[in-house]
């Protein structure tokens, strides 16, 4: 039997505890001890199940990725027939690689962490690259949050919108895939790229824009917004090249420090859409900032764990024509 | 050759440094971004080397733990020959057995990811329980610290010390070995007990006291004080039956919460003594509490490796008649 | 499909087969060559079935460990599902920590041996120290033999019995969990311990009472009793300290040595119930030592894997008011 | 003792053997059975030695990989103390993420097949993503032949060249780090990018060119040419957008297909010169492709090792100002 | 659900697709490309599945052992809930021991290396030598398909044959127990042996026949013919000794350089048998040799897997007496 | 530094002991409780050192092997630099194949509880089968007892001893090897062997004698003589064949049951010579029998490791010419 544990009490958790039965939700309790130790203690048996854990690995980061590996261990001693992470945010996924010798590799080292906790697969979305999907000997999935994103986009727009007007922009080399993605879904004929060059992780870099966006509306596609500071100087960068408005979709809403801030008061951007596989609610005020709820795509998938369905099936039903 | 990595910016992990020059010193940058994800970068190689990493696994706890797993994969990607944790506090050990069905055993879940990481060996003081060793696959070295104060105790006294006025007291039946080993080196002759029930981490138990310490100078001997509700619970019980001081040897001050104000209100208690394992230094203010330096005893174990000696001989030399 | 194998020729062995369908039980050949060595061959198949293999490793204690292990390598090689092992008695549990440097962890040997030859899963009798548990990366059950009994002597004895008379007593620390846990079933309102302090393994310690046993029928509840020395010391200074009968309720009788001839003629015991973790039945004579069959809680194990039932459901049922 | 072991019969081969005494080289006997089973038998001891093994897997690369495989685990048995792989081309770095679902990630699988055979550290050039060292739990190291490149071409060139006319180009998004390096180290003020979009592997994309070529000199720095095909529309995009001469620096000459005719025959390339990582001395004829020979580079990295060096010292050295 | 990826374009390989459904076959892509990389991918989800992967590792076999490897990397990361992998022919079984120090025992290489890239069981015919079962911690079957050849050899013939004249000899020692098998099976009385000392593979040694041979028509049973060399070597030393007639079943027709031709020449051979675990069929010319088809074993074997029966039971069958 | 531990107090131990200093001998205190669970303890440090253990796994098999795993994991804990197991006879060692389903392959089971309990390498005396090299993963090294025995009596013999009359036997087709190094060594030009079949393990087999051994001395050379009765056999049918003498050698005097007995009361036996890799001096009266004391071997070994030297050159030395 499918069953479910959803770490963290969010909009996106509940939404999802809501859709199934209180047989198939495993209760559990969280504790925080006063000198800072978290303990998780399960309320329901899971022998001979499979176990669905979901949890961002997200801000406090290091807070809940040891929750995590903690649930993991809780989870793993009760004798599941299977552990699935579904972690809409996978923290860490940007240090996948050194830049200078002496350096972590610190996306591996959760990957082996997980893996050493009882982890059987792993489910995430939009990964910064695709190659961490290598530093997992597990099966790995990657849900491509965006595609479906352009894909409802596209059936949502009225019928006689004018797309001529419309450039897709990819805001460094890196997303060029990830944008063509959202455009091909949505039916935008046009894109543009960024291009730039950054020598430390949270810098901005200097950047040249490839493509036309005189007098377009740009939408920037990407998946994580961080400090905000990129997303800034990308869309000044646009709106001087003559865009006339920029919007921009970003699966995660990391938005560390003052960047809901911002991008609040930043005249270049028009609107910002994240998803829910951070939880900002409690932060977000007014209507600068857009908020799109996953809940439906991630219930998707664990009833398709439940119906021994194929996640490429359900991937292809969330793109269908109509 | 042996280099020292010290992580925590502590008055212990200063004077370990102090001890040390600056060739066996690997200086590192450690980060934390925006989004609280940490970095830590070494600034001089360590190939072929044995790596010594010092930091304690304390408050904040989670934090702590995640840092000292990045800086095990710096460390392990630059090719040293071995790679040596010394973890004054080791953070989760009191999470060594599920107390009910369904609980993680979070002690051997640190003992997993720290070996994952890549240590090849592991140094702490006072283990909360010596079962723990059982946890880890590697080799493991327990550094007795009340023993080595008892021995301390003793020679610092006058030589004409009316003993007979001591009674050593063990707050717990877990603690009576350990207890009795500050006893020995301290040349004490007498011996107490409480003995006590507790059904939950942090919760007070009831308490019997076993041997007399009526008109007795008490000193208890524990290796934790964490939120100090036990603590003056149980000195408190002492006073009740007569005793006329209590002292209090304890290796790690955790002291969360208020357990600072607390202790320093109590009566009860006369005065606790807790090593540097964990840094209080900023906090504690007045002399209720009063604080024992162990560099000098982590620094002959950097010694002894250094100089290929053995942590058996370094012991017996702390614990000598004279 | 569940499949079992009964390495024991035992009482228990016997009565957990007879629970069973021929088609349910695995048949095999156990045999000896004339130079020690030893081999196990499965007479059927079990290529997909869950297998549950039923031994105790007990005396001799260091032939059977070696003969699970190496019906675990036939079992693992002969494709089954997965490999339970229900052993009532874990032996080298005792030898759960090092006293001194320089000595094995031979109960953490042991649980890395038995991972390694292939069990997925462990099930247990009241496990000598809760700690062993993290021992083991996979799951393991420890059935609470003597919580069960106390729950059984409650339903069995005259409801106008006087329980006033009654006191529970652990005979160490480390037993007190245990025994409180044979108390709150049995409904006996009193406790006694005995605090003690003991240097070496099989070796007695010197013993304090804490609690009041005068007059008192005292029943002393303890996991293992092995050479007996230790019981028959307790017994006398319970005695001495004016109890009138004692009774004593122990898991596992190891028995090594003289014991069962140094309990019989003990004039301090009235009774020692023992289970049949071990089989003694040969060797006891007389009714000094009473058997108690533990077969249907393992026949009811069983037969919650069989079921996909749980077994904190099975503890449960074992445990009821009426 | 380091020994070395040089699988390949190249020039590469022969120049790092010269460089070594007859008892620091182990001799070796490469067998291929008329069924294509392969054999390696050493004809030296290296018990208790550091092994270095050398050898590329590039074409036949399943056939080298097998051969670097067989090979390792006859050096395994023979008792090093460690062995470390130089494989100047690790051949299968380009299946490193999934482009599909139900694809292999063969660089992770080969890294795995590495560390399952016995490798403890590997080394090789201009890895072709540096996230593929996240593939490896082991130390790995990648030395930046470019960047080297690019250091001693500045030190060869007259003091009075005129730079103003060079321009570096780096021939995707992914190479604009390699391209950088190299850039920074001939000391070449200007730089450009093309930019494009590939779908299958081997196969071409659009491509856009970001910078200003017209009348320039260009320099392209790429770490692989497999089949010349995108060399070849890249510089024929380039010299269509004003560029005088196309000279070309690629560490790995794969030049699989008829890429050395294709190469020999491009107009709008002037040279190629690619390094011995990949031996080609047999099949290149005319100079259209010039050969730079790096044994000195590989025999510097092992004589670090023979003298207990740092390999990040040796990289700093071959990039000194003067 | 059983699902089945037949890897070669075989005889073998076309018999067994033919056999099951679309459903139950997983169609794959296997590329190639120019400089040599192999790359295999599915057509179709295997998520929760028993895969059924059939591959010989035969000539070209280091080319086929890499493609099985990256095939089961493609396969793993896709989620079955088991990989199976049918290998009628293993390919470097014979290098199964290290004849001088110093080399490899590759055929535990390869055993490990299948394991790393993630088969959870393994099923090969007429192993080599038996103690190769010993290289796999996972269960593996190793299916007698020479006895199977006895049992239909016997059915096959005539009521009224003539069993006295016939004569079965095992080529060396190593073969007796599979050469026995095939006697029992078929019912023929009579066996002889050659008994041979090798100094290196593939190299003939000298010989000695047990038993006689005068007159009779002899059926030579070994697992592999490699070379030829040795076989016609022994056949000759048979006619020598009087042999009316030389037959021969050998399970892998290896045939390697001009084994065909000599083999075909040999006037001593009368007749050979070969099964297709090898796919000679482009090669064979004449009547010298025979083919005998095994697809039907191999179809029983998985449609066993598919119903949940067991192999032992399926062998049995294959062997009835009827 | 290389540090001694020999388990057994046997004439090989004693002498292997005496050719060390006290400061290279780790003492060891080796406890059996009561109830049959063994100890052992350390009583010096190890802690960098290189350990050989020296201990056969022989009668009583499975005492000795929990013994030497305890062993082991003290060592393990004790953080030693590496641990050689020397084990002149490694027990279980026939226990290499399956000859039915559904039985262990225990040789590799004791291969892999070895390295669980933590040794880095192992070394061994004329193991029964070769392909058990490929069982471990580690090195393993196999002393040729017989071959060096072969050279020492060549040495010892009267340089006239007239060699024609001798004929070297192997008693088995799995002999033929050892028994040719015997052979080759001692310079004896003819050689014979028996070529028999065996159903199972301890059972005799129909035998057959191949070569000339009418008015013969024979020299039977084997690995393991057990009850004795195959040997007893095989002289018989020596000696009926006109063989004048029969004397054997064997490597390892299992010589289980009855076996002494039955060889002395053999007249077919003239004498059996077996060595000191397991003791039976206690067991051996009279002269039948003779005893091989292997010290020097095994010491020069240890030497070996001590100075650094290569085992290859240390066996090339006692096989010298001269």
């Amino acid at each position: 039997m499918t069953k479910l544990i959803v770490l963290d009490d969010t909009v996106l958790g509940r939404n999802i505890l809501g859709a199934f039965t209180e047989e198939e939700i495993v209760p559990f309790e969280s504790l925080k001890f006063s000198d800072g130790e978290l303990c998780v203690e399960l309320k329901a048996p899971v022998r001979g199940d499979d176990v669905v854990l979901v949890s961002s690995i997200c801000e406090p980061v290091n807070e809940n990725l040891v929750k995590v590996l903690i649930a993991l261990d809780a989870i793993k001693r009760a004798s599941p027939k299977s552990i699935t992470l579904i972690t809409p945010y996978l923290g860490y996924s940007r240090q996948d690689r050194r830049v200078k010798a002496w350096q972590p590799i610190s996306a591996r080292l959760i990957a082996d962490l997980l893996q050493t906790a009882g982890i059987n697969r792993i489910i995430t979305c939009d990964l910064h690259a695709s190659q961490i999907e290598g530093f997992y000997s597990i099966p790995i999935d990657n849900i491509p949050i965006l595609q479906i994103l352009g894909n409802r986009w596209r059936k949502a727009r009225p019928n006689d919108f004018d797309l001529s007007k419309l450039v897709v922009v990819s805001p460094d080399a890196g997303g060029v895939t990830r944008a063509r993605a959202f455009m091909n879904e949505a039916k935008i004929p046009n894109m543009a790229a960024i291009f730039k060059y950054r020598e430390k992780p949270n810098e901005v870099a200097t950047m040249q824009v490839i493509g036309d966006v005189k007098g377009k509306t740009v939408i920037i596609i990407d998946d994580i917004v961080d400090t905000g500071g990129t997303l800034v100087k990308s869309s000044s960068e646009l709106k001087k090249l003559g865009a006339e408005k920029v919007y921009v979709y970003c699966t995660h809403g990391v938005l560390s420090g003052n960047a809901i801030e911002k991008i609040t008061n930043a005249e270049s951007i028009d609107k910002l859409f994240i998803t829910n596989t951070i939880d900002k609610t409690s932060q977000i005020i007014g209507d600068k900032i857009g908020y799109i709820d996953i809940s439906d795509i991630l219930i998707g998938l664990i009833n398709t764990f439940k119906n021994g369905g194929y996640i490429s099936e359900l991937i292809k039903d969330f793109l269908t024509e109509e």
